[in-house]
């Protein structure tokens, strides 16, 4: 069974050697810190050097066990039935999730392949200003999108001028195989954005290592809700983040990553173009995922337990829309825990169980 | 300054060095896991130690970052405006939080010396069933008081026959100092119990590593509810503590923090009956606090900053006290982290305070 669906980093990449040594080097350091109780968010040295490291002030950071719970605090702090949040559509399905826990009305702005279609966001924005939106500027989770300059200008813009926060989620951001930089949302607003990065793509999932930047008073807000929820955040394994950060281990790892997903995004990009004739999707230029949208007459219902007769898993597309109807040609492909010949092999597989769907719709 | 607020276990006690040896030989020998994501609960060889040691099915336990986070979690779940939740009166300042963030009605039972008032309790219950009951039954925070054999059976028997939780907290259960065990509410009503566990106080706070064992419905809730809050616990922490159960380190631990606070509790009781006469408080059998009720004519407002001058630290009683008045001569004094010449100055030192204090009222 090849596995199409999370999207998970190969396990064979974890830098485990050095975190073990980190977690050493940390704990009989500062174990009697970081064995103790501290407050949220967290050890203050890796708060400091993630201020330093991003131009920002401590108090404009705020660390959580993983950048999820740190939108599940914002998403509570923030919202509340009554408001409004705009969302890209399609998008994460687990912020899709946590926008409509929190009982806000959850509006979904159709993606574009340069971004948000500015018309339409435009259109609700007159309908009623968000409390904030949610965007995954670079690399989106699941379409691979990136939001070009002079979207992301008018959606600053449009942040000051309406007072809404931007919520950028940007945890592949560092992850850019191909192509230059854009200025970050938050470079482009520092004062309306509050910035979601991870360590999870770049480092290791199971460190549940995420933090925000932004705002000092929202900080201070999701810094109390969190004190009252569990106190502080894991803190062994921040020392042991810190460790790794301060031991100039980061940037080499990056590349290493950048290096061996290259291949795997270009592998799945030849695949698709390959295989997959007469579907849409982007060319990512970096992250985890690419977005197929499928020939008219796909029904996930089908697709699904087709393809897993065919021995591939998928992920179930309507997740990632707000209406889950626009969902049913919607395949998130992901790229980065595959080989290329896995991914050749992948492919070649699907193509029957999608044009074969068709033929028998 | 002596700091007589928070209970956390003096640094010097951490197994770190253990720890250390416990997180390299996880994290060499099951890094691919530890270090990926896992799905709440978390990693599964800790689960499944925890059940067995427990004595129930892996699906009757869930862990999660830190006891008061699974509370926080159970909390959400449970509870909701319109139904109520009962708690001792007093109860940790924490829980009452989350309790009163539910939005549930907050229901405070008076509690005595053996265990909340049963008339009381009687007579809330027939104003109307709670939905879950709070109770913290060995060495209680802030009282120190443990409730009885007969009070156990007694709620263990309503809550069958009205059909409630009860949420027991049990993170001092293993620190006894003298005296016997009492059965536990969950060896009296499995059913109906769920009860939380912690290694902040028998290992390390640092480490957030709670878990919480009952019935199988509604640990299936909150780990759903953990995974779309933060999709899985932070695990290498997880790893750690279950090479250090699997090592058979803990009860030599245990055994050497009973006999490192046995002598402080006992060094407390004995200044508190020497230095605040006039007072009462129960005379616990283990655990991290002794509540004291001072004279009459205390009032927070002129305690607290009266103790800081003399250079003490003390905890504004109000906040164990859902109605924050009646904590107003609630004094919580903590001894694990003292010496017992830190004690007997800290307690020389608060003498004057408490008294003048009275005198200018």
């Amino acid at each position: 069974m090849i596995n199409l669906t999370r999207g998970v980093p190969p396990v064979d990449v974890f830098p485990t050697e050095d975190l073990i040594s980190a977690a050493e080097r940390n704990m009989r350091a500062d174990g009697k810190t970081v064995l103790q109780y501290v407050q949220a968010p967290g050890y203050r040295p890796l708060l400091e050097w993630l201020a330093q490291d991003n131009g920002v002030k401590p108090e404009e950071v705020f660390m959580g066990n993983s950048s999820l719970e740190i939108f599940a605090f914002l998403t509570t702090v923030l919202l509340k039935p009554g408001l409004r949040a705009f969302v890209e559509s399609p998008s994460y399905d687990r912020a899709n999730l946590l926008l409509q826990r929190s009982g806000a009305e959850v509006v979904p702005i159709p993606l574009e392949v340069d971004g948000v279609d500015l018309n339409a966001f435009e259109a609700e924005l007159k309908r009623g200003a968000p409390t904030l939106f949610y965007i995954i500027a670079d690399f989106q989770n699941p379409m691979g999108t990136t939001t070009s300059l002079a979207k992301r200008q008018k959606i600053a813009e449009w942040a000051r001028q309406y007072n809404f926060w931007i919520v950028e989620d940007s945890p592949y951001r560092p992850l850019r195989y191909f192509g230059e930089d854009i200025p970050s949302l938050r470079e482009l607003a520092p004062e309306r954005v509050l910035q979601l990065s991870s360590f999870s793509k770049i480092l290791a999932p199971g460190l549940r290592m995420g933090y925000v930047i932004g705002d000092a008073a929202v900080i201070k807000s999701v810094t109390k809700y969190a004190n009252n929820t569990y106190i502080g955040p894991v803190t062994p394994t921040q020392g042991m983040v810190y460790e790794y950060l301060k031991a100039g281990l980061l940037p080499a790892n990056l590349e290493k990553l950048r290096n061996l997903y290259r291949p795997r995004l270009k592998a799945m990009l030849d695949a698709i173009d390959r295989y997959l004739p007469g579907t849409t999707f982007p060319r990512p230029e970096g992250g985890f995922f690419i977005g197929v949208t499928l020939p008219e007459g796909t029904k996930m219902d089908v697709l699904l337990p087709r393809a897993a007769e065919a021995g591939l898993k998928l992920t179930d597309g309507r997740g990632f829309y707000i209406n889950p109807a626009e969902g049913e040609r919607f395949l998130r492909l992901p790229f980065c825990s595959l080989t290329p010949e896995e991914i050749e092999d992948a492919m070649k597989a699907l193509q029957p169980v999608i044009y074969e769907n068709l033929a028998v719709k």
